[in-house]
């Protein structure tokens, strides 16, 4: 055996030549490779010694079940087998409310007959069990865990996720299976954004009217509430509410408009009078501590989300009373007015034994530095705050709603740019960070997809050292991941199927899916244009754009094999069949997908797609005929081609066809 | 509109020319197509009128749950829509208990801007709704639903569903998933297999050490029970327990050993003693007596299933108190003593208000002529109750497990063969059919598959007209349902992805599915043969075979496409074409399929034929070589190829290469 420490992608390079890689995400902090493996086999067994109770015992019996689910193996869990092939063993108990900063370490050996996994809590003890679940592969003599020490902890203590289910609603059965990945991946927090404009998502019994007339009736019942935060709590996540104010709020004004800057009538559709909360009332913060009273009780955690984003101040210009509060207040600025606000806020919170945590306007000086600073602007906005003494928590970046490729989100740390240069003390304050599940464009039936498994590689960057870093090793462990989470019950690839078949009929949907594969949605905030009037909230969201993924796994194979072959010198013949082969069936694709496509109103958009792609095919290969021959093309024809490409690189029905680059890399390889 | 009552092929055929085919499964018994469509918008509502009750509501919102996921629509089921434009009118209720030959009729009328669906009961409007579900496609302006008028009713009162849970427990769950798979096929009777020798799958209060010692603690709770019971009536769906006795009820024996008729220890296990009930001792019929007594409680269905098939004599012969007991009794054979047993059971049923059913062998005229016998034997004794006064149903032919194409079964009808000799009123006692599914080789992960879509078309025979047998219309219809039964919740296409890759491991399994989707399992009762010992039933159901679908939709293609090739005299050059791509593609995967087949013992067994498939594809295209040039083949080439042919048609790992027999017709046909 010989002792490994993750340091940096050179170590990863000569580890992956002499041993295969082990295929886990987020890669542990220490991994002591042995040579040999256990076999898997129907006299496995476990034990739990030491620190025993009844959410760790449902957490063997989750680890069980789900290992019988991979291996097919009908495991049953017998209380005290004589000679365990794994032993489980915690130290000592949990916290009943799970605390930011808990021990969440674990050591897991495995030998060549056994395995023991050891932690301080039963925290360790869920993250070495979802380690151990990743590790389980099929050998030549049956299922098997590698021979391995692996001594693990989290890089930074808050590694969460942030579901929205205010633009459209998620029910409580799409958000387990969620934190099911979540727990996979060894994130702890789940953010819930359970208010906004669009919807408010909690039954209040104290002001009812807040989801009675804010919600259309989809909301979660405390009762929900409560048995989702214990699942969540069973699988080592804590669960953060955030209620956004004073902006962001429209949905509490339906049942309580006197909470409002404006008048009304107020409706949560997207064309109806906006507002945001008005701050000057003190009636306001009487309803303020009457609501925080009952969601400091039904929501456990010590931590208290107030959004406090993106306040438009226009309401409280046009307010007079407003305006002659902050002049009698000596306030300069809507900035100032909404300081205040958020004192009086975190009093309230703080009454109630909650710490405040907003969006990145909330950081004025005048709060304690008790409260949480959540930067969606930047590693700028965190360091500032570090340095002021906050604590902070990164977002930007992880913007999963974006439709970024998970490379992108990969390269993105805590602790690089603005906040590579903080003191030692100052980076203390950094405590992790949070995917962003906006929900602008998801409902239950995509928004895994949406998620997953991009948010997989946030977690790594969260959990794993800073030096874990090489994409390619990432891509391969991410594939691996990915088809482990579908095992647990997400649906992020299982749905396009369905998807696709809707806007086909029964039809074969061989052609689509081959369109499907290589294009994404448009990128950032383009989606949408405000010239096209507020977002439709309640339209359905069935087109191409919705059901592909995020992120082309073919257009990146596409692209690094064309890479390979130009930099053999067009001599790596396998490249070239490779990259030929799917040439051919892209510029075939089109004859096959047209009689599909113009039998659904829902695939019309997609005809000049399909057409641009059969048009690359074609150049495509045309290039590769000439680099075969070593044969320079002609200047007219590279131009023809260019103009091709360009007009193939444009957005059609909100997608982009992401083999284009590749293909342009070629064409433009014919003119050297 | 012109009137149209589906008569037979050629009318089908021509309706197909007129007027695309509509997918429904099972086909309606009149449908009259009109012109034009009503698009299904976001204005879509519902109203009921008539008769209404929380069932039938649960139906309606099921129903629109169901609509939205299909389109993706988000509806909101609103009470008392002002211009409701699907009209719900059912005249009356429903029993409390579904009884056999309850009205199940319904008439659905759709029009271009709106559709009503009458009944006399809710039955029927469950059945009518299912219909709409199925016509619900994508067209160029918006979701559609053709404008049509259906007049609908079922062709037997009794279209069951026998699922064995004693061989391997199938939890709730996944029945659920398959009662609403059955009400989507408009099959109303689930048959619990729920003992065996195997296991006694349902808890006892009075009896429990039948569960508690005869289930390894996988059994339903009468909580369970009931609640499962109200979920299927709600569906349509009546519930007929099956308590197997007097063989078939080793289970029962571990709890309460003095029922045998020989002496134990009891076990679970197949190589542990067998044993039947011992039908002498007055014991056992009190014993049966406060059994049933719960029994009949819990199920509310007026039939009981007693099983009754297959019992081994041996054990009788072998014990001399019930050797003097028939020869007290003047009893000539165990035919005579098994009789004995069944009249004191019946009698018991009686009491107890249950009208007892049985497998073939409790035909005897001894008992009274209100009890149904059930035939997995063949028409022929459903044909000599039927003489006798006996009601039957049939489940010859419809034998799941067996691994038939959907076809075979689809050719089999309760009225052919010897049942077609019956006078009307002895046809009026065949009630219908059951599709079995049991469950030695099934597991929750794969019995979807196992069961759907075949079951489809078990579900077609039984409620549409004799005359509707179109096999390529079936074909095609059966595609759409069975996509269609993914959308609720099934999971028999989806689960083979997770199955391949638990073989593979993370790695692209394109070439593994191109083998799998080739090859079918051996057929009828070849899996396993006795010589290699009892089959363990705790044994992982994890191979090739256990992940294969039974029947390959692209080997019947493919079949289909060679046919046409040859019936053109090989000038069909489209056909030409796509044969040549499936065997290139067949021919070139063994390269690529052959380093995932070292790497996993699961897969080590399917070496042998990935390379009889390759083999396969280069023989087809050598012979559609000689075939384009009109030149024949030399007869030693012949010779050779049909050698390797034969090579190629044997069986390995339990599974078969289907597309062998139309690559050996091209084979053939290069000789003439």
């Amino acid at each position: 055996m010989r002792t490994l420490r993750i340091v940096n992608l050179l170590l990863l390079a000569s580890i992956a030549t002499a041993q295969a890689q082990l295929n886990l995400m987020p890669m542990p902090s220490t991994v002591q490779q042995g040579s040999g493996q256990w076999l898997i086999d129907r006299s496995f067994s476990v034990a739990v010694t030491g620190f025993h109770d009844a959410s760790l015992e449902g957490g063997v019996q989750r680890f069980v079940a789900q290992l019988s689910r991979q291996t097919g193996i009908p495991f049953r869990t017998k209380a005290g087998s004589a000679s365990p092939t794994l032993t489980i063993h915690a130290e000592h108990g949990r916290d009943q409310v799970q605390k930011l900063g808990e021990d969440e370490s674990y050591e897991l050996t495995i030998g060549s007959s056994g395995a023991t996994l050891t932690a301080p809590t039963p925290l360790g003890i869920l993250h070495g069990m979802e380690t151990f679940l990743q590790l389980v592969q099929p050998s030549t003599t049956g299922f098997a865990v590698p021979v391995v020490t692996i001594k693990d902890q989290p890089r930074f203590p808050w590694r969460g996720l942030l579901i929205d289910v205010s633009r459209h609603f998620i029910p409580i059965e799409v958000l387990k299976r969620n934190l099911d990945g979540m727990a996979a991946v060894k994130m702890n927090v789940l953010h819930w954004h359970l208010s906004d404009d669009q919807g408010f998502r909690v039954e209040s019994k104290r002001l009812p009217k807040l989801q009675e007339m804010g919600s259309e009736g989809l909301y979660y019942t405390q009762a929900e509430i409560r048995d989702f935060i214990a699942y969540a709590h069973d699988r080592g996540i804590r669960v953060i509410p955030e209620f956004d104010t004073p902006g962001h709020s429209r949905s509490w004004f339906l049942g309580y408009p006197e909470l409002a800057s404006s008048s009304g009538p107020f409706t949560l559709d997207a064309d109806g009078p906006g507002s945001v909360t008005d701050p000057t009332r003190e009636e306001t913060y009487k309803f303020l501590d009457k609501f925080v009273d009952e969601m400091a009780k039904l929501f456990r955690d010590a931590y208290f989300h107030i959004g406090g984003d993106e306040v438009d101040g226009k309401y409280w210009d046009a307010n007079p009373k407003i305006q002659a509060f902050k002049q009698a207040h000596g306030m300069k600025s809507n900035q100032d007015l909404q300081a205040y606000f958020n004192q009086r806020l975190q009093k309230i919170l703080a009454k109630h034994h909650k710490t405040m945590i907003g969006w990145d306007e909330i950081l004025r000086p005048d709060l304690p530095k008790t409260i949480v600073v959540q930067s969606w602007r930047g590693q700028q906005s965190l360091a500032t705050a570090a340095q002021q003494g906050y604590s902070g928590l990164l977002s930007f970046g992880y913007y999963l709603d974006l439709m970024w490729p998970a490379a992108r989100h990969y390269t993105i740390d805590p602790m690089s740019d603005a906040a590579a240069t903080l003191s030692a003390e100052e980076k203390s304050r950094i405590l992790g960070g949070e995917g962003c599940m906006w929900a602008e464009w998801v409902t239950p039936e995509n928004i895994d997809s949406h998620i997953w498994p991009r948010n997989a590689v946030v977690a790594e960057r969260l959990w794993s050292p800073q030096e874990v870093r090489d994409v390619d090793s990432m891509y391969t462990r991410l594939n691996a991941v990915s088809l482990h989470l579908e095992t647990l019950g997400l649906t992020h690839r299982s749905a396009r199927m369905h998807m696709l078949h809707r806007m086909a009929g029964p039809e074969d949907i061989t052609p689509l899916r081959v369109l499907a594969d290589v294009v994404e949605p448009v990128k950032d905030y383009t989606r949408w244009d405000d010239s096209k009037g507020p977002i439709d909230f309640h339209a359905p969201l069935i087109r191409m754009i919705d059901a592909v993924y995020p992120e082309s796994d073919m257009a990146r194979r596409f692209g690094k094999l064309v890479q390979t072959y130009i930099q053999s010198g067009y001599k790596d013949q396998a490249a070239e069949a490779q990259i030929k082969t799917f040439l051919i069936a892209w510029r075939d694709n089109d004859a096959k997908l047209h009689p599909l496509l113009g039998q659904s109103f829902l695939l019309q958009e997609v005809t000049p797609l399909s057409e641009s792609l059969s048009a690359i095919g074609a150049t495509g290969l045309q290039a590769v005929d000439y680099l075969d021959q070593s044969q320079p093309s002609p200047e007219s024809w590279r131009t023809q081609q260019l103009a091709l490409i360009d007009q193939a690189k444009a957005r059609k029905a909100d997608l982009l066809l992401m083999v284009v680059a590749a293909v342009q890399q070629l064409v433009e390889s014919t003119g050297k």
